[in-house]
Formats: structure tokens, C-alpha cells, sequence
């Protein structure tokens, strides 16, 4: 089977499941367990930070962050497209009675300074109160490059807002930003990096921050019912990733970009590449009679009947199912 | 005084105390108040609705219209620059746990169907689920045209949801718009109607709508702290502004227009005016001094240190108290 | 009529009417009503305390003073029969995300500390953050002394809780414990004053306390909607019962030991009063015959089918009207 | 180490290890992980239920399910001492906008159903609405005899209330009861097990329950943030325990009588053991003492410097560990 409708289909291999069971484990809840200790604590010091959490998820990586950063009635700025506001349910609102502020995606993925500073609110009772500006890298495939970043951090700074990272792709980001792990999450207070994704884990999401704020994230991570036991045998698997998967993500990359090139030279569509996603609009629209005649062949893409369909590279597509899948383009489109 | 901030600054006349003063009064919590009930069956009727619901502010009704309409996680599609969305502190969200979508408003104050459409979620857990268009009329002055809100509203319905009308100004919108109270309500589920502004009452509004609605909008405004005891006292209010004080909202559209005429005879910025309300945005950017040698004439008027000044007119403010303020502008730019 | 149901039907007289109709009003959102200005300074002077606020309703003053109080996750230790608790809808959990511990309420009404040092929270993810105590004072009409309050309040903040008093009968209670108002508000840090209740005003509440949480509690009163425009209307009468109605509380607390003392003499069920309440439970089972009787005579008393009847004396309910009760329960227990 | 705090410290040995290294997996959020579907499938056959969900912990599949019966402003009637209401910080209210609504629990962890009959609320605004009894089993060990559990869902059901049960210990609880899982599961609406205490897994829960109460369940573990991707590695191991572990629970309840047998033969203080707990106060308040003693020969035992201790045997105690604790206990009081 060759999956691209997503990062998050990867499955542990052999090496990981191997970690997994060899993993030292005890009652996270107690604060016990060795293996996710290690992880916090290496992760965090990788990004730069005091202090690390666990979490099943980056849905609930964020949505700790912004519970830690913001109370009742405060506002969170982001981007409209971002994850925390367009597919985490609104759960910070609905949930958290935090406000959401959406302001403009560029079409580089980045927040403009100026959208930043018009969107913090002034000192009025018919207003929420502006707290934290919630950045996204990599966006939809695009690694925003550091000097933006810095200056939408800036901006939020300058008015007084803490700065969170949805870092759900980090390590794809700051392979094609060509960066360390800290340039980039220097620029924020807490970072949220996951490891399902291209990492190749089952589950698993971390936080990582100051002291303060990560201590606050484990009490809603508490309350959320994020609080597992023998949370380890999935940071073994965080653990095994950070050390045996970061640097091939430049490999999806590599695969990435050879298949939109594949793409472009059908000329069956409007192509757009970046890290490891491509985003492919059939100008037949055509879209299920493709999806239809690639999944004939095992070849797995995802998306509606009309529109951009994303393909995403990662871990469990090689090299000899890409071809499957080029060839699978080329025989729909020839 | 000439105060031209607000319409919300009108004070209560001899006529409307002696309407207090006389009213009979009952324990509204207990549903014996008299005049409460009067004016909720008033303006049901006038509005075409089983039932009505009086309330302190119209952010009160409102927000109980929405925790009516929704439940946690459901979400409310409204313009952008609606009030329930730019002005009530996103209470819907921080308190009642109902997502808000902004979609952008037209030139004209109304919403495109098309962007409503586009707003409306599919079923999927990633999402919340859409529940409520929330329609304004009058919106920063604009009477929008009953055949824009019916597009909007059947876009609303034709995807599953109920519409509700935030009227704050609904009297001013039928004014301008020549049409009867029914036809603008008949768009509408609920309807929120201000007694406070160009009715020239102190304080309430009015929720109208189905009667198992309007039953549980009484029960949130309990739980609100909504519940006033010989609201009477505000309601007899309200009726006698519904007896006396429509009619003449006409004048205060027609002091607008001589306020915008003045103010384009100038040339001193640009003039946008419609119903009660004159924007004007001076060209030379001295709104604060414009603004002190109005106040030294005893003329009030709002508004930042740049951009558009909101000049409203309203039952306070009499021909003589025009000329003031006209004597004041053309000695400022003369 | 006499109406004994309770005290917050009372209605404005002639002399509160005047008051109210030459109240000086200006647009309170602004913070320029002269007459709310007026007795929210008098109110918090007269409690000792920096900064008061008009509220709509004795229950949105609670609300506000815990959503003031209270972060999310935060709890409130309050009685388990306290209107904070019982009768207010649980809003401040429902609406606020604070949460509630009830713990038993003594005969006296007041507190034990003992409960209240059990009740605090360690700090353990599992449990809501300890924040608030929440007091009451009259408590079914019992004036809890002094004393107790001391030790319950002192027992709070031994642990680090903050103070609110629900003073909705505050005068009754000081009339009774024959204290000046500092020495009961000065035990809690916000206090909540209802001028509906024996004061006799149509509507409206004040909560008095340090000027940061009474802005914060300004700021969710505009979220909650009870931000009313000329609210001087209702500030008026609330000056205007500060002034006259104070000092005659004393005689609903005679009155209703008048009360008190009639049914005891008819032996017809159990007897207990304090302040300006009487509890009476028919030994006969009766309820609803001796309700059907009074009401012939224009006596009206609440309650259900069985158990204790609430008879509230205020301030509508003159000799006359009690000799009215009186004989009516003469007649029907004679 | 003998590690007696509390199952929830269970390892998996190598038969789980290995049936977690074998599992199929799949995208769970797509609902497309073989193990997950499997385990949700077995356990609601099992349970008698419609459909299951896969959640990470126990205190997220009691939110979910509370989320799911419950709209905001409805309350859960629970134990005081249930884990929903006293050990999940109160999140149902703080992030869920449910009130919750403790009652009395007997001493034999049942509820008594004229509690629960007067704690239904009467259709008031001032009262929030009842919706859910939430009842519990085991509870601090006592397996709750199931006329008992019948008497008080048969009171929650007469007064219109949906049944929920928190079955953290579900097998703990049939197997002292000697019944069949349905004949357990069938008093309530929805039933949450967790996997990680007893059974041995590292983590998850199980909600089973009607399909249209699974499916809401659902949206809202993926607003919380516990929508994993290759659960399955998790759900493998559920799947394991439900075939393994749950006979040998019976060896859990017969070490831990054994244990409060040897406890009293000390008369060292008093003994109270269900299932697989025993509560032990020392009546020399030596608890301090005792734990340090333990701890230097490699026995845990939890809890405070006073009152009772909680001894909780499990999987990861076999005899041989069973016998040091002993040994540990008699030299301590020998
Ligand atoms: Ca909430
Ligand atoms: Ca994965
Ligand atoms: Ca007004
Ligand atoms: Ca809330
Ligand atoms: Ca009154
Ligand atoms: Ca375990």
C-alpha cells in the first residue's frame, strides 16, 4: 500500500516497536515514568526550553498551551487556515472559553506584522483581552522562513502577547529552513512538536516551555483526561524517532519534489510543492476517477470529488512505492 | 448638551417618567409583572412572533438567543463587524461555549449567500457543527434591503440553519426601508429589538421568537442574573417609546442627511451616511482639534484620534441642537 | 394585597417614584450616569470599601464577583443551601468554568471552620485550585453572627482563599447583629448588597469592593449584558432606599415576630423566625387549604403541598395588611 | 519492587508486549486501525452495547460520556466520593459547562435511591436541569451488589435521568459479584473500563454505550484531544488483557484478603478490605514510620502522614512480592 493521504499513517517499524518494548516504563501520573522524563527532558532541551509534557496528541499539545497561556475571557491571534483554528473544533472557545482571533494567512504561510498589530485589542469591556499570538511552521508543507517568523513573534511581543508555535511538522520545518531546532523555537515561549507525523510514531505530541506554563499544561492535561499511565511505551517510540527519523525527513522532501515535477511535466493540473506535501489541482476535475484508478493499484490519495488534492510524502513511502504511485499518475494522465 | 455619540445617551422625557412613574408593577421573576408582560406580547405581535422576552441590554438578548439556538460546541455564522461578533467581549464563546464564524460583510451591511454557504461545516469531528446565521440590521446605519436579507437568510436555511436578527436599531431599518415590522421579522427566527437607543428609553431590549425558544432564553437570562424583579418600571418605558417615539425616527434620518449635506458642502473629508448615523472621515486628519472646538460649544462627538467620526442622531438631539453642532463644523472649517 | 411570598416584591412608593424620575442619568456604559456614579461611591463608602458596582440582579452580582475572583479551574467553598449554590443555576460552573464546593450549613446558618479547612484543596492535578469563600448573611432570614463570620472567614484565608459575602438581605442582617455596616463588610473582601429585597427598589444590586476586582467584575457585567445605559433610573431608587428604608427594616423584623408569635399561639405547626422571616409548617398537612383561605382575604403566601411555608414581612406589608394575615389565620385555624 | 499504591502501576509482561509488537495498525482519527475497531467491537459485544470508543484514560471516557448525555446547563447526579465528581478536577463543569450534583455515598459505596430522588430537580430557572446519575463500581474496592446498583438507576430512570457507569474496575467488580458483564453493564446506558489498572495494560479506557451516544462521544474525544493515530498499539494490548488478565483478578481479591488478614492478625490497627484493596489505619499513627520501613526493602505503599492507608494489590504482586510486604509488616509490628 502506498498512503499519501497523510504523514499520520505512519506505522512504527520494526526498530521503533523494538525501542517500544525494551522501554523502561512506571506511572506517568505519579511523574515516574523514566522513559517519558527522557523525553520531555530531551526534547526540550533540543528546542531551547525549561521543561517538557507529553501529550496523546497535538491536538491537546495546543490546546494545553493555550489553557497555560490564557484564561478565561483572553484571546488567542493565529492564522484563519492555522490547525488551532480550523480543525481542532474551536475546543479552545467551546472548551476553554478562550477566543479566537483569525487573521489572514499570506500566501507564504506566514502572518503579516501589520494584520499581527491592527488584530491586539484595546483596553475595552466589549472586547476580549489579547494573550498570546499562535504561530504555525511548517503551513500546509510551507517552512516559513525564520525572518518572518521573528517578525510576527515580534510584532505580538511588542503588544504586550506571549508567542506559541504549533511545531505539529517542526522537524520538517527547520530541515528545509536549513535552521537549528533552537532558531526556530527561540522564537516562541512554548513549542508543541509532533510524532505521529513524519517521526513515524503511533501517537504522541510534546510541549515544551517555560517552567511555569508547562507545569500549568499538565494540570489541564490532567483535567482533559490526557493523564496516562505507562505513557512511556509511546515516548520510547518518540525517543527511538528523534534519533533515527529526523534527518530522513529530507528524504520525503527529496520525494516530494520529484513527484510534483512528475506532476508538472503530465500538465494535468495546477502543482504546488513544498517540503513534504504537494497540493495538486486536476484541471479535469477529474478527482475521483483518479483517485479511483490509483487505488486499483494500491495507491492511496485523499480529498474531495473537486479542488486541490494533497499528497503527502513520509516514512512508509519509499522509493518503490512512489514509483507505483508516478506510475500510476502517468497511466491515468498518458 | 448635544450629544452625538450615540443614540444610546437618549434620556427618558416627561411623557416616558409619567409612563414609569404610573406603570404597574409586578415580581418579573415570578411573571407578574404587568408591564413586562405588555411589552413582551406587544412586540411579539407587532413582530409577528409567539412570544417575547424582555431584557436589560441587547447584549443580553443576544446572548441568551444564541445559548437558546445552540448548544456547546455549535457555532453561529455572523458578519464580521456584526455586534455580536466585534462588541460583546465574544461572550457566546468565553462563557456560553458556542463557536463564532465571521464571514465578511458587504459595502452594503449585508452578507453574500455564497459566503454563507462556504461557511457552513461539513460533519466531521475536526469541525464544529454550524447551527445559526446571525443576521444585523441596521449595521453601522445600513438599512439592508429585505431582498439582501432573504438571500442571506435562505442561504442560512437552505443549510440546515435557524436565523436569528440582531435589531438592535430594528425600527430604523423598517423606517428606511418602508416595509412593516413583520416583513423584516418574518426573516428571522428570534429577533433582538433595542429600547435604549433612537426609542429613547434608559435601558432594555426585546427578544421575540418561537415560544419554546423564547422559554429557554428566559431560563439562560435567569442564570445570567437577567431576572429583574419590577422590570415594569423599564418596560413601561418601552411601551410608551413603542407609541410614541417610532414615527419620529424619520427626523433623526433627516437630520442626518442635512448633517451629511452640511458636512459634504465643507469638503473637509469624506461623507457616508445612512438612517441615524453619519460617518465622516476628516481629510486633514485634526479629529482631535475638531473634537475640542465642538466641546467648547457643548457638541459631543467620538470617536479616535484618526479615521471615521460616527455622528448619530437621535430624540436628544432637536433642530436647535442641529444648528449648533452645524454652526460648530462650519466655524471649524470655515 | 398582602403578599408574603417575599420581600423582593416590594414596589417603589411615591416618594422612591420622584426619586427616580428626577434622577439625574447619563449613559452608564460610559461610566457617565451621575446617579449610578453616586451609589456605587456611597454603597462602597458606606461598606468600607474602595469601589462599588450596579448590577441588574443580586445574582449577576455573585456571578461577577466570582468569575472576578475565580480563574478557570478555580473553586468557590460556599454553603451548601447558599443562593450562590442552590438558587443561581449553577451558572458560575455552567457559564465560568468555576468550580463549586458545598459544604453543610449550620442551624445558625452560619459556616463551621472546620468544614471549611476540610474543603480546601491540596494542590494535586486532580482537584480544582481552592480560591473563594463564598458567605451569606441573613441565611433564611438567620443574622449569623459576628463571631462565626470571623472564624469561617478567618478559617478561609488561614488557607489562602479570598472572601465574598452574598449580603442580599445586608441590612436586615446588620439590623439584627445591631453592627455597623464595616463591621460585618469588613470580613469579606467584595460584598453583594440587593436594593430589592427590603430596601423596596424595583430592581438592582451593588457589589462593593477593591477597585481591581470590582473592574474586573465591570468587565464581565459588560459580558454578561448587564452593562443598562440611563441605569440611574434604578440608581435613583437605590439612593433614595439607603436613605429611607434602612432604619425601618426594624419593623418587618417586629413584625414578623408578630407573626411569629400569633402562630405559635394557634399551635398550629412548628414556628421559626429571624429578621424579617417566618418559617411555619403545618402540623395538619394544610398547605394548600390554608393558602386557598388567605388568598380569599387577598393574603398571599407560597410554598408547596407540604413542608414549611416562607412568610416574608417588608415594607408593602403595613399593620394593617399583617392584621389581615393575622386574621385570616385565626379564622382558619380558630 | 513491590509497588502496592495502586494497579494503575501495572507493567505489560511479555505476552502484551509482544501482542502490541504484533498488532495491525492503522490511522484511528480515520477510523481505520484494525486493533482499535476490534477492541471497541469486543468490549461493547461484551458489555452489550451498541458500539465502543477507545479512549486514553479513564477520566477522558468519563468526560466524554458526560459530554455526550449532557448539554450545558444539565447536571450529573454522582457520589461525593466518586471518582467523576472528587478526582477529575472537576473538569465536567470547568471546561463542559455540566453541573454536578454529589450525594451521600453508603458505606457500602452504593446510592441510596431516595438520595437520588431528591436531588432531581424540579423544572425552575434558578436550578440547573438533571440529566445523568453517574454511579460507580468498584468503589474504593467494594464490589456494589447489583440490586443495589438496580435500586439506584431503577430512581435515576423513574425521574427521566440517563444512567451512566464508571467502571474503572468493571471486571474487579463482576468477578466479586459472580455476575455476567451484561448483567452489570445492563443497568446503565453507557459503561467506561479502563484497561490500565487491573488488566495491565499502559493505557485506555473503553466507553461503550448506544451508537448515537458513541458517535457524539467521539466528536468530543476529538475536541479534548485524545483522537490518536495508531492507537492500536494500545487497543493490542486491551485486547490481550481482556483475554489474560481478567480470569486473575480473582488471585488479586484472594492476596489482598490474604494481606488484611495478616493486618489484623497484627492488630495494628483497622482493616477494611474489598476486592482488591485494603485501607489500613495504623492506630499508632506511625504512617510515616511504616512507609519508610517498607521502602527499605523495596515495598510501596502510598497515602498520607495520617489516617488510612491504601493497599492495592495487582498483577505486578505475586506472592513472592506479597510475601516481603507481609514480612515487611510483621518485623515493622513484631
Ligand atoms: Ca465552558
Ligand atoms: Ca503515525
Ligand atoms: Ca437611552
Ligand atoms: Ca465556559
Ligand atoms: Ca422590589
Ligand atoms: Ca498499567
Amino acid at each position: 500500500l502506498c498512503d499519501l493521504r497523510s504523514d499520520t499513517v505512519t506505522r512504527p517499524d520494526a526498530g521503533m516497536l523494538q525501542a517500544m518494548a525494551a522501554a523502561e516504563l512506571g506511572d506517568d501520573v505519579f511523574g515516574e515514568d523514566p522513559s517519558v522524563n527522557r523525553l520531555e527532558a530531551v526534547l526540550a532541551e533540543r528546542l531551547g526550553k525549561d521543561a517538557g509534557l507529553f501529550l496523546p496528541t497535538g491536538t491537546m499539545s495546543n490546546f494545553t498551551a493555550m489553557l497555560a497561556h490564557c484564561q478565561r475571557g483572553e484571546e488567542v491571534i493565529c492564522g484563519r487556515g492555522y490547525h488551532v483554528y480550523a480543525y481542532e473544533a474551536v475546543g479552545a472557545s467551546v472548551l476553554g472559553g478562550i477566543a479566537l482571533c483569525p487573521v489572514a494567512v499570506r500566501g507564504d504561510g506566514a502572518l503579516d506584522p501589520a494584520e499581527i498589530r491592527s488584530a491586539v485589542r484595546e483596553d475595552d469591556p466589549h472586547l476580549p483581552i489579547s494573550r498570546l499570538l499562535s504561530l504555525e511552521n511548517t503551513h500546509n508543507g510551507l517552512a516559513v522562513p525564520l525572518a518572518d517568523m521573528a517578525a510576527a513573534a515580534g510584532a505580538g511581543r511588542a503588544a504586550g502577547l506571549s508567542v506559541h508555535l504549533d511545531g505539529a511538522r517542526f522537524f520538517n520545518a527547520i530541515t528545509a529552513l536549513g535552521c537549528s531546532e533552537t532558531d526556530l523555537a527561540g522564537l516562541a515561549d512554548t513549542v508543541s512538536v509532533c510524532l505521529s507525523k513524519g517521526l513515524g510514531t503511533p501517537a504522541g505530541s510534546v510541549l515544551a516551555g517555560p517552567s511555569d506554563l508547562i507545569a500549568k499544561a499538565r494540570r489541564w492535561r490532567k483535567m482533559l483526561g490526557g493523564g496516562m499511565r505507562q505513557a512511556g511505551v509511546l515516548a520510547a517510540a518518540g525517543l527511538y524517532a528523534l534519533e533515527h527519523n529526523v534527518a530522513r525527513l529530507a528524504e520525503d522532501h527529496a520525494r516530494a519534489a520529484e513527484m510534483a515535477g512528475v506532476l508538472r511535466s503530465l500538465g494535468a493540473g495546477e502543482v504546488v510543492q513544498a517540503t513534504n506535501m504537494v497540493f495538486f489541482t486536476p484541471a479535469d476535475g477529474r478527482n475521483d476517477g483518479l483517485r479511483a484508478h490509483l487505488a486499483a493499484d494500491g495507491v492511496v490519495i485523499g480529498g474531495g470529488s473537486s479542488g486541490a488534492i494533497r499528497i503527502v510524502l513520509h516514512r512508509d513511502v519509499d522509493d518503490a512505492a512512489l514509483a507505483r504511485a508516478v506510475q500510476g499518475l502517468k497511466s491515468f494522465y498518458g
